[in-house]
Order: structure tokens, then C-alpha cells, then sequence
């Protein structure tokens, strides 16, 4: 059980920040009406306000390199919470910025 | 509702480091026997090994400087997801290390 949650927890951040890097847009296929973000103290509710937040970022190209993949149970109904670390490489910048979610 | 959220997410995150950077062992009253704790890839659960995990750190005296917090609620049943960054001070050290949980 523990070790399904981590490769499901490391799965589902592979496909996460794939989809960030390479194609923001179809990010919309991993929230749902009720799901929320809080970006930077900005809270977005719902597939819409989150896609429009992730896509217009002041970030066009970038590359997370994932450090670190936490994952435990979310509740006694279900779910995961996955607590990700790693860096983020923009074009141009010699030093990967940091940052955690 | 949005902004009791915030104030309850903030007044846990000061009262927990308050706790940790004071008197860990009280920290015994913020977790629950479902509670689970995991720490830099170690998977903790219940009060007791999540307590013998805090209180036997090789950090001795500690101070925790809070620099975001972002609260939401964690799923339909209750709850809230805190998440917090900011740097620990430790003795003798100029560098403080970054944190995040």
C-alpha cells in the first residue's frame, strides 16, 4: 500500500510537470470543477481559473527538475497529497530558480 | 470563508513552530493516532514515532522564520492544506536553510 501510494504519488508528478513543460494547455485534463490551487498567496478555483493562471505565467519556455516526491495518504476517503521540491531551469538564466508544491 | 481559512491556516502555523521551536515535546497535541508525518522521505504515523521523530533531530535550539502561508481547504469533508515556507536559524550557523511543509 505505501509503496503504490509513492509510485502513483511519483507518476502522477512525472505526467504533472511534463505536461507543464511541454504542453500547459492539456493541464486541464488534471483539475476538476471543485479543484483549487494557491499560487504565490492567489487562490483559483475550477479547470478554468487555474489553466488561465498556469498559461499566461510570465514563463514561456521552462524544465523542472524534480528533487524530491512526497506522498502519504490524503484522507480516510481517499486521495493523495504529494509534497514536490526541485528546480526550475528558464532559458537564458544560469541559476534554476527553486521551488516546492 | 476564504479569509477564515487564512486566519486559521496562519494561527496554526505559528502556534505549531512556536511549539517546535520551544517545547517540541508538546507537539504531542497537534498530531492524532491517523496522523502521519512524512520527513524528508521517511514516513512517520501516530503521535508517538511522529514526536520521537521531531524531538530526536540533530537540531537542538531552532528558530523558524515564517515567510508564506498559503491555506485551502483540504477536501468536501473539512480540513485545511497549509502550506508554508520560510528559513531556520540555527546556532552558530550565519546561513539560515531554507524550509518548506
Amino acid at each position: 500500500m505505501e509503496e503504490q501510494i509513492d509510485s502513483v504519488g511519483k507518476a502522477f508528478v512525472d505526467h504533472y510537470y511534463h505536461l507543464f513543460d511541454n504542453d500547459r494547455p492539456a493541464m486541464s485534463s488534471l483539475y476538476q470543477p471543485t479543484s483549487m490551487l494557491t499560487f504565490e498567496g492567489q487562490k483559483l478555483q475550477g479547470v478554468e481559473d487555474i489553466i488561465t493562471k498556469l498559461t499566461q505565467l510570465p514563463i514561456d519556455q521552462c524544465r523542472h527538475v524534480i528533487s524530491t516526491v512526497d506522498s502519504q495518504p490524503a484522507s480516510v476517503t481517499g486521495g493523495i497529497v504529494v509534497f514536490v521540491s526541485g528546480s526550475l531551469q528558464l532559458p537564458g538564466e544560469n541559476h534554476p530558480l527553486q521551488f516546492s508544491q
